[in-house]
């Protein structure tokens, strides 16, 4: 499967008081890295979002371990690549790295979501295109 | 255990451009939960932290279930309790619900830790004092 | 002119490594102030974007002078006001207090907008209807 | 004055449900900004308080024009530099760029901050070292 790497680098507004990363930050950070994942396979999520008519791709479970905390200054990456793909959901892997060393892994389900056709409000889960999938195996 | 409920009231900044919210939030919100839950056990986490000399609870483990999104201008409620202490770990779950319905659940695994003393950037586990865990098994 | 006070505690994550509140989050909290003054004056952002058509009330300029810091642990309120109105723009003001001291004054001139004619992804400043206007007389 | 480049990618989370980009995050960045300034003149931030035995550079005034929107997937260039040295306090231009278009024009008043010697959690304004200074002048 395709791998996306991508270097963050801590910034200061990005700790807390105990001088390390305030955690919700990661997800923001991984919830970028997972749209830089498409953007690699060809699919920048703005385009893709347009180009297959969906609201996005919402988060309906995620876990992270933490092993490791990052403090202001340091730079670390994150290796981002898709476990599995299921009809309308499919799985994400981020492992952050500092230097060689693993600092958090963190799993995410995810879901391919229109508009519901019901409820203009409302989202609704749709199948992933074969094409989509298709452009993950190539990696 | 005691358990502490808070209301949050979703803010136009808080979502993303499907329109729901964008969900690192949820996390900052769950961490200002356990802030809650302590304070509501008589350990405001600012004089708990100077009291005991700790630096934090960092998180090292975290999961989120997300069952049903929140949008700008819903109102919902967090219940957080802790559900296990060990030596210098414990367990938090928060459950958010939107009215009667359970909408997102979430777990946590945080460690007491004090500055390190071999290095005054490090931090390092700490024992969890006895006294800190009676206070949740009176609710 | 209308007032509305907001009551805000800094959590932990507000929160940088100084141990004082982010800047940027005192601005999140000024535009949740003003979504709280408009549903002080009966009409709650989101519901108003759907009655009037519009699509936000971005912010065109801003100003604040910061005089006291806060931290972890404050509680400090917030009185938010409009000062003006103009055809489609307005402007805010906002004065957050740590008890009966002013620890910031801000301002924020914004635009009534609504999706470009023309263009389906961009905005276009809209005439303020006269009875928005004067809900915030009342006061 | 030295002047410092950087270029940052509008992510999904950065956006509001008007598909623009949240304002506070302009704050968030223009923040890190200021110190990839500091770092471009040879004084990364967090080295650079070490070094000087300072707590921090806050904010005391802030003012930014918000010209053109930027929404999800544009990529923006900011440049940054002194404006003014002062005994204790100085100013900090940006200019947030999309392509050869001002979009934003931010104003920053900041000043070098220490531990309050009569106040542990305080903080006390400082003389700038003329060293810091003459590192700024050399671009």
């Amino acid at each position: 499967m395709l791998t996306a790497r991508r270097e963050i680098q801590i910034e200061w507004g990005d700790c807390d008081p105990a001088g390390i990363v305030f955690y919700p930050r990661y997800f923001a950070w991984f919830d970028a890295c997972t749209g830089g994942l498409f953007a690699h396979a060809g699919l920048p999520k703005h385009e893709m979002l347009k180009a297959y008519g969906i609201v996005g791709i919402p988060m309906v479970d995620t876990r992270a371990t933490f092993i490791v905390p990052s403090k202001f200054g340091d730079v670390v990456s994150v290796m981002t690549r898709i476990t599995a793909f299921r009809r309308s959901s499919f799985d994400v892997e981020h492992k952050l790295l500092k230097g060689d060393v693993l600092a958090i892994e963190a799993f995410e389900t995810r879901v391919w979501v229109g508009r519901h056709p019901d409820d203009p409000d409302g989202i609704k889960a749709q199948p992933i295109p074969e094409e989509v999938i298709a452009r993950f195996k190539l990696g």
